[in-house]
């Protein structure tokens, strides 16, 4: 199954240097997928592996961001997938995309190893919610996919020295933290918050594979200057909209 | 054995309303366990546990600002139990102390339920550490009970919907969460920093028992204003110094 042309949208990221379909009603991707593409510390030669990766926007942002990766996603849902594939012919970036279950990865990708492994999974635990109407944004939101298995799927296929990182909502963090600490060493975590002496509602979470480094928390990432939103305006700090724009990096640590 | 009288200094805690005698060569308080009495959400006429609670400075601070507690503590090491008594007569509160292992609780505290378990364990992992030249401070400084253990034994000692509340070493993050992620529910982390945009050093932990809400990330608590350290004098900065001379409270979220 496919998604019909009248049935996408096609939606500007990093100030229109990447261009995706989305599907009007279904998965709509936010700026979680641009803020994780923003902190991967990936160099040009690298191997980069997406979990779950929709109709491709960390993927193809990271591309944006730094040339010579070769990028490989896996996704569940078949139409997503080709989503992914189309998108990546459309922004002229080499993607290869993977129809899968991260759970029964096929050999190929179990063979191989990545030097960097990103995911932003679904931020719902489907054992405590409700399932949405639509069946891919359902998927999206919540999935099957237990956390942990998301992380220790991910360890097991980084190279040495590799990095994992992902974007998950705040509420996750216990259990990714406990998941992290048990395969990966050198965690940092940073908060993303709306403003200053607000609690975040994201985190990046970095690890390491060997890392053998003490666990790290960075002060907060902040999205808007001033203590509430003041206009109809757009109004990112300086930091944000140079990730959110340019293709700028958000440091995990500071 | 006994400390010697002149092994010993009286110090004061928030302001002088709480005189300690510390051992001059061992382990001595600083104001962790201030920070984590000013944690604790305790009101008159609650049952207060502490493990490891030295010469006590955590159980008598958070008795001096909330009257009416029930206060018992459990340490480890026979001298610093001695000292916590002789403490709790100087400032005239009503403090149980029992010298025993908190992993071989006497069944009178195994047959008891607490509104509030409190701790502040010791930050250093034995088995990534180097022992410390004095026995006393090496325990209190590293001790050989996992945190898990810490956490999942206080966990057993509180009542429904009773609270613990722990001061620890930010590298210590992942384990404590992971372990409260276990035996409790509705944690939140409250990191401490010394300035603006430094990374934490500590936080504060709470959870409660049969908890069921998210886990929730707060704003850092400062404890410094401005960027750098400016001069000799004690600068810490209004809420710091409310909590740590006038018994102020340090609430875990805002």
């Amino acid at each position: 199954m496919s998604f019909a042309d009248d049935q996408l949208t096609c939606d500007d990221f990093l100030g229109g240097r990447v261009r995706l379909y989305q599907p009007k009603h279904g998965y709509r991707a936010g700026v979680d997928p641009v803020l994780l593409a923003a902190a991967v510390p990936a160099v040009a030669g690298q191997r980069v592996l997406e979990f779950g990766c929709g109709s491709g926007p960390a993927s193809l942002c990271l591309g944006a961001r730094v040339e010579g990766l070769s990028l490989t996603g896996v996704e569940l849902q078949a139409e997503y997938a080709e989503l992914a594939e189309k998108n990546a012919a459309k922004n002229d970036t080499a993607f290869e995309v993977i129809n899968a279950d991260l759970r029964a990865l096929p050999a190929d990708i179990r063979n191989r190893q990545f030097d960097h492994v990103i995911m932003n999974p679904p931020y719902y635990d489907r054992s405590a919610s409700s399932k949405a109407l639509d069946d891919g944004r359902d998927t999206g939101r919540g999935g099957d996919t237990p956390l942990a298995d998301w992380i220790t799927i991910g360890a097991k296929r980084l190279a040495p020295k590799g990095y994992l990182t992902m974007i998950q909502r705040i509420d996750r963090l216990p259990e990714s933290l406990a998941a992290a600490h048990q395969c990966l060493g050198s965690l940092v975590v940073r908060p993303i918050a709306a403003r200053l002496n607000r609690e975040p509602s994201l985190f990046i979470l970095q690890a390491r594979k060997n890392g053998r480094a003490a666990f790290r928390l960075s002060p907060p990432f902040i999205m808007h200057d001033g203590l509430e939103h003041s206009s109809d305006r757009d109004d990112y700090n300086n930091m944000a909209t140079e990730i959110l724009r340019f293709s700028g990096t958000l440091p995990v640590t500071i």
